[in-house]
This record gives structure tokens, C-alpha cells and sequence, in this order.
């Protein structure tokens, strides 16, 4: 095995500069999944990941319609029945790149500048994609593939996956597979290789107050009608109490408590309040107490107000008792919380504490579980172990308070989680102008695949 | 003087059908005085009323500008040195029509729906205005003036009144008067004739708060961060205690309690719960405990929110964390509060309750005294003798709990106090959508002024 991985190794070495090139070609595709003007350049793209797959052999490569943008699968299942099945998760689309004018060099025409490869998409993930590609290639042509694979590449990942849940679910045999690997992710530091093994939920809310049938004049009604903008404030004010938490009834019940050894892991990421601070520009930090900034946004769960909308909010002033006042909340829910009970928890704090001066009402906008992978099983072992081969360090495993739903949704109906890691860096620029690649990196990543699948 | 009177009387009668149509006129010009944009209709609807005031041959005609929107002064001392002279004040700026969504014919497009007419500024105070000019037509094409008359219309009422008091100051000899008529009110109800005798001050604020340098993903960075909407919440809250009262420090040293006789007066009048409950369709109503409504709206400050903007406020969602949060927010005072102590209150209330996790900002936007008038002076029992002749009732002195900076302004300046009366109804939906005017109140009001001059 030993010698088979060297020569994989030195395949991946030797063919750099052509890699490179294919991910030039792959990026200059302009596959903007929410601009319908691009639709062509989706199914180019769709088109382009099926051929890569032929070429290197896979099986059964097809490109599924769906009601929106295609999934693209392909399979290679020589690897002998003992040995494991791989699922490459992976998105073709990119997002928007627009303003156009703060690139530095177009956004369709990937630009080499120093050790960065410029372009639209090459972290976010196309080059991720690839990644694992060229490390199956490299094993390919030089020995044996050590397990089985399958791919799934879907196109709507920037627009929320609407159409992979429905797809997963009436593919469950075709997809079933022992490990799950989404590269859609980076390290921590260049020289800080990491894997995630969580990510938050998310449950979005409307919540609407009004009490008047209109807009009041301050001045004849201020003193005999609550003013909903105020009921809406005290009502708000009251999910959080002194400690920080959140009071909503209920709220913690089914939060898995963190373990001595997770906090300890999460103490070695580089995730301290001056990075917070340094990175957010607050003049000072926040949250629950009795938890630190790193466990805080990976591990906690939290509320926030994501909008306010009350009355008059022009240039000047204007006297009006408003009518009505609205918030967007949202909750980054940790496992094992259940978006469903959070909207329970919320109606049963707005009946117990919305007064009866006004009329409310909740609204549900979006909703997804957390998801978290057991750092015990052998796909995550394995990947560690190739990062540790491959940087010379062990790797961190950071719990990152974003939502990918595909891994939430991935994880409830193939009953599998997802390894979720990748080798963009904390600065790549996603979804902003000039999105970048550091090439050397990637280069490693690619080695860390050729570990991941021998070590499997 | 008997006959003259009915000669007028008689007059305005016949031509109450121009007089609308002269109303919807004045009423078409969108004098929005809050909104730059609409300075040329600003400028337009000062024209109007200096032309108007031409045509019914007032002399000494002037449009005075000032660093903000003009003054327009004219006047006819043909009635002698013994007859008294009359200051009437009005304003011909009126308060943005925002939502215009909500509005069932234009704003600006004056529409006749049975008794009302619709259109924002009809009531306040542009049709106010006008009852007055109209009395003195009417006078003036049958008989002669039994008094002398001034005219001083601004158009920055709706903005707090910011650059009347200094040409005040500056015109003193020129505003001299016996009596001051600010026409700017309402009665009670249709069938219970009212002058007001005392009115609120106001103190204006837009409270901006500030956490990091710009909107972050609220996954990446929830729970570490302190939210600026939530902290801006969380002191609106705390503005008010349990009691309804207003938790500012020193809030209520100032304020002049309330003695038996006003509270009697008050019980008098036709304002109790089930009236509030019915002109704003609130569920419930709210207020300072251990004072009845009328109190409530008359004769205790109140604190409300005017204004709340915070982040994301379109259709769906976005899971930002806003980097900043603003409310505007603003003080109903009574006698004899300050309101530049009020500003101080404010401020300590900021220093003591803002967290170091923000960065704040209070903006004073408006601000005036309350003002109260003795009910025995000539001028006002020759308005209710007024009221009584057209209504046949007796008048009731109210409370008001509408700010008017100008009547404040002109007590101080001028040491005159204003009576205050008007012919707007409190459902008028004053600064809200479909403002309206009720005309057969508003043609008695017509009759109201004719009586009052010959009165005095």
C-alpha cells in the first residue's frame, strides 16, 4: 500500500501544472445558479463534471433532470465488496459575481497572481471538486483504486439545494454508500489543517405585532395604546436574560452538552476574542456565559434579530404611534435541537408573554437541523490522518456556526453524516469580489485525498 | 352688528361649494416639509397662501424666507386703533403621506367620500387654515371688519417648528396682538364643541447603536457578537416599568400634578375607555397606572417609539447580523417640563444601561415646551360664546396631547397664549393614511370664526 500511495503521490506531483489548467478551464465557466441567464453555462458545467467523470473512467455517469438545475452522478465499484464506499458530494454552480468592477481580473477568466489562482468559484468549490478528482486519477493511474466511489454534483447548492432533498430521497440505493466526504469547506490556517465536524441549524421567523388599526398621532394616542414597536422590543429583549441565554421555554432540553474532550479541541483552534474582535471590528464581545467565543458560535445554540421595521424610519422626525412593527429572528440550533419544537418554544413564549394590548403572529421561514459527525468513526479518522501525514500536524476539528443544508438533509434521509472539510482558506473571498485559491494548499489537499483513500 | 353678523353667516353659507373647492386646491400642493424633495411644492404652497391672503386684500403681503422653508405674513388694520387686533397663526407644510399603499384615493388627489373629504393635510391644518380666511371673506363682501387682523402661516410645523421662533424674535412690533387663534386643533366630537387649553411639549430622538463595522453572516458570528438590534431592544425596554411609567432619571420632577378641579373637568369629558377603544381599534388599552385615559393623553408625559430599522426588512429571509440598529423615539411633555432636561434624562439613561458591546448615538430632532392658557381671558370666552351660538351646547375645555412648538414659542416670545380650538375630528387620521375632514364640522367651524370676530 505503501509504495502504491508514493507512486499516487508522485503522480500528483509530476502532473500540477495540468491540473491547474483543467481547474482554469473549469472555473471559466460561468455557472451562476440563480441568474436564469445563465442557465446554459449550468448545463455546461453539468456537462463538463459528466465528461471529467468518463474520463476517468467512472461508471454509470448520468446527468439527472430535476425541476431545477441537473445532478450529475457517476460510480466505480471495483474496489471488491470488503472495501468501503465513498460518496463525493460536490456543487458545479457558483455564486453571482457581481460587482464586477471591484475584480481585479475577471471573474470568468481565472488569473494567476503570485501563489493564488483568481476566479469566481475555484475555492467555492470547484477546485475542491477537482481536489478529489485528481487524487482518484492519481491513484487511478498508478495502481488500484483502494475503495469504491460514487459522486453527487449538484447545481442549486447556491441557492439552497431546493432540489436535492426530493432527488436524495428517491435515490436512496443508488447513493448509499459507508462514508460520506463534502469538500465544500477549507482549513482553519494555512499551516492549521482542520476538519468540521458540525455545523449549526437554523430556524428563520417573522414575528408581526400590531395593535391600532393605524397609524396613530403620537401626540392625541401616545399614553392609552401600547405602541407595538415598544411591545415588540420588550417582547424581544425578554429571549435573552442576564447571562445571555435564551429564555424561550424549553429552549436547551435537547442541547447535547459539550464533553471535556471537546471543549479541550476547541480550546486549541485559533479562535480566540482577539481573532473575534479583529475580525468583526465590535468594540467588545458577547455571549453566553460560562462558554468561550469558539464554543460559543460552533457549539451554542443562539438568537438573533436579523431585522426591525417599525413606523417611520426617513430622514427627520414624524410623531406617528405606528400601527404595526416587525422582526426577522433566527436561531442557530446545535444538536439535537428540532426547528419544529424551536417554533413550539416561540409561540408558547410570545402566548405567555406577548401583552393583551396587541395582536401577533409568527411567521416560519426557513428551518433546518444541525448536523454533527462522530470524530470516532473511521472516515474521520482516516481524513485526519491524511492531514497529519500530509502537514506534519495534528489536525483541528472546529464546529462552525454556519447551516449547509444539504449536510442536515444528506444526514436524515441517507441516515449518514457527512465529513465535512476542504482546503479553501479563511480569506478565499467567498461569495465576494475576487475569490481566490492558494495553490499550494490545494496542491496538499490533493495529497490529502490519496491518503484519505488508502487509509480508509 | 346683529345684522351684519347674519349678512356673513349668510355668505358662507351660499358659498361653501368654492369653498371646498378651494380647499381641494390648497390641499392638492404635497407640502411635505420633512422631505427635501418636495421643497418647490413647499415653495408652492407658500405662493398660495400669500396669494390668497392678496385676494382678500390683505396688505403688507410678504414672503419671508427663512434657512429653512418661508414665512408668510400679511395683514388689515382698517379697523380702527380701539377694535383689538387677531394673530392668526397657522402652518401650510403638512406630514409626509407614507404608507401611500394604504391610502384608498391619493393623498394628494383631495377625494369626496360622503360627509369627508380625503387627502393628506385637509384637516391638518390646511382646511383649519382656510375656515379662518374664509370667515373674513365672508365678513368682508357683506359688511366690514370688526377687527384688525395678522396672518402668520410657516411651513415647518410638521418638522418641529425649527426657525419660527427666531423670526418671531426678530418680528415682534410686527406680530403685536391683542388675541391669538391657532386654529390648529380639533373639538372632541361632532356633537361636543371644544377649545383646548393646554397641549404637550415634545422631545424628539433618533437613537442610532453600532457593534461591528458591518453586517456579518449571523451562523459565523452569532453568539459572539452582541446584536445591535437586540441591545437596541433591550433599552427601548427598559425605558418603561411595570406601571407604564417612564423609567428616565428625573423624568417626573418637573411634572405639575394634576388638582381635583382639572381631574373633575377631565371626567367631563367625553373620553373614556370605550372612546379611545373605538377611534384606534387597539385590542386593549395601555397606560401609566393609576390615571384614566383622558389624564393619560392630556396631562402625563408619555415616551413612545416612533421609528424602528435594523438589518434585513424585504420579503424572505437573510441570516445577517446587523451592524447597526436605529428607533426614533420621542417625549409628550407636560407643564412644566424641559425639554432640554429631557435630553440630559435621556442620555444619563444611555450612559447608565448601553453595554460597552456597542457603540451609541443620541440625535435631538425636534423639541418644544408644553403650554397651557387661562380659560377666563376675553379672547377664549368670546370663542366659546362662539361655539355655543353655532352648536347650541356649551364648550368643553380639554387637554390635549398633540405638541404644537409654535404655541409654546409664541407664549414665550411674544407673551401671548394662543386659543387653540379647531374644526378636525379625532378620527381624522392625522400624520396617517387616508387623513380626512369632516365638512359639515368643518362649515360650522366657517361660522365658529364669523361669530368669534364679532364677538371679541
Amino acid at each position: 500500500m505503501v509504495e502504491e500511495r508514493d507512486r499516487a503521490i508522485k503522480y500528483a506531483h509530476d502532473n500540477r501544472a495540468r491540473f491547474l489548467n483543467e481547474l482554469k478551464e473549469f472555473a471559466s465557466i460561468p455557472s451562476v445558479s440563480t441568474d436564469p441567464a445563465h442557465k446554459g453555462d449550468i448545463q455546461k458545467a453539468a456537462g463538463w463534471a459528466a465528461a471529467r467523470l468518463e474520463a476517468l473512467g467512472m461508471k454509470n455517469v448520468q446527468i439527472f433532470p430535476t425541476t431545477g438545475h441537473p445532478v450529475v452522478y457517476g460510480e466505480s465499484m471495483t474496489a471488491g465488496e470488503k472495501a468501503p464506499v465513498v460518496l463525493f458530494y460536490g456543487h458545479y454552480d457558483v455564486q453571482p459575481a457581481e460587482p464586477l468592477e471591484l475584480w481585479e481580473s475577471p471573474a470568468f477568466e481565472p488569473t494567476l497572481r503570485g501563489d493564488n489562482l483568481f476566479a469566481r468559484g475555484v475555492s467555492d468549490m470547484k477546485g475542491q471538486m477537482l481536489a478529489g478528482l485528481f487524487a482518484i486519477e492519481s491513484i487511478q493511474k498508478t495502481s488500484q483504486l483502494p475503495c469504491n466511489l460514487k459522486f453527487i454534483f449538484e447545481g442549486e447548492e447556491e441557492i439552497g439545494s431546493p432540489n436535492l432533498a426530493p432527488f436524495i430521497a428517491s435515490h436512496k440505493d443508488l447513493l448509499s454508500s459507508d462514508v460520506v466526504l463534502n469538500l465544500d469547506s477549507g482549513i482553519i490556517a494555512e499551516d492549521f489543517p482542520s476538519i468540521t465536524v458540525a455545523l449549526r441549524g437554523l430556524a428563520y421567523f417573522e414575528i408581526r405585532v400590531s395593535g391600532p388599526t393605524s397609524d396613530l398621532h403620537s401626540g392625541m394616542f401616545g399614553g392609552v395604546v401600547h405602541n407595538p414597536a415598544q411591545v415588540l422590543c420588550e417582547l424581544i429583549a425578554g429571549m435573552h436574560d442576564d447571562q445571555g441565554r435564551v429564555t424561550l421555554p424549553g429552549y436547551y432540553d435537547r442541547v447535547r452538552p459539550l464533553t471535556d474532550e471537546e471543549r479541550a479541541d476547541m480550546k486549541r483552534l485559533p479562535m480566540d476574542d482577539k481573532h473575534f474582535l479583529r475580525i468583526t471590528g465590535a468594540p467588545a464581545l458577547y455571549g453566553e456565559a460560562g462558554y468561550t467565543s469558539a464554543e460559543r458560535v460552533g457549539a451554542r445554540p443562539t438568537l438573533e434579530v436579523n431585522g426591525l421595521l417599525s413606523g417611520f424610519t426617513g430622514e427627520g422626525s414624524k410623531t406617528v404611534l405606528p400601527a404595526k412593527a416587525m422582526a426577522k429572528i433566527s436561531m442557530r440550533l446545535v444538536p439535537d435541537q428540532d426547528p419544529a419544537e424551536v417554533h413550539q418554544q416561540l409561540l408558547k413564549y410570545m402566548e405567555k408573554n406577548a401583552p393583551p394590548t396587541v395582536i401577533w403572529e409568527v411567521i416560519q421561514m426557513a428551518g433546518g437541523f444541525a448536523s454533527i459527525v462522530d470524530r470516532n468513526t473511521p472516515g474521520v479518522q482516516a481524513l485526519a490522518d491524511a492531514f497529519q501525514t500530509v502537514w506534519g500536524k495534528p489536525v483541528g476539528f472546529k464546529r462552525e456556526g454556519g447551516s449547509i443544508p444539504v449536510v442536515a438533509q444528506m444526514q436524515s434521509i441517507l441516515g449518514k453524516a457527512s465529513i465535512l472539510a476542504g482546503f479553501g482558506l479563511p480569506d478565499d473571498n467567498l461569495h465576494a469580489p475576487n475569490e481566490k485559491l492558494h495553490l499550494p494548499t490545494w496542491y496538499r489537499g490533493i495529497d490529502v485525498v490519496i491518503h484519505f483513500l488508502f487509509n480508509l
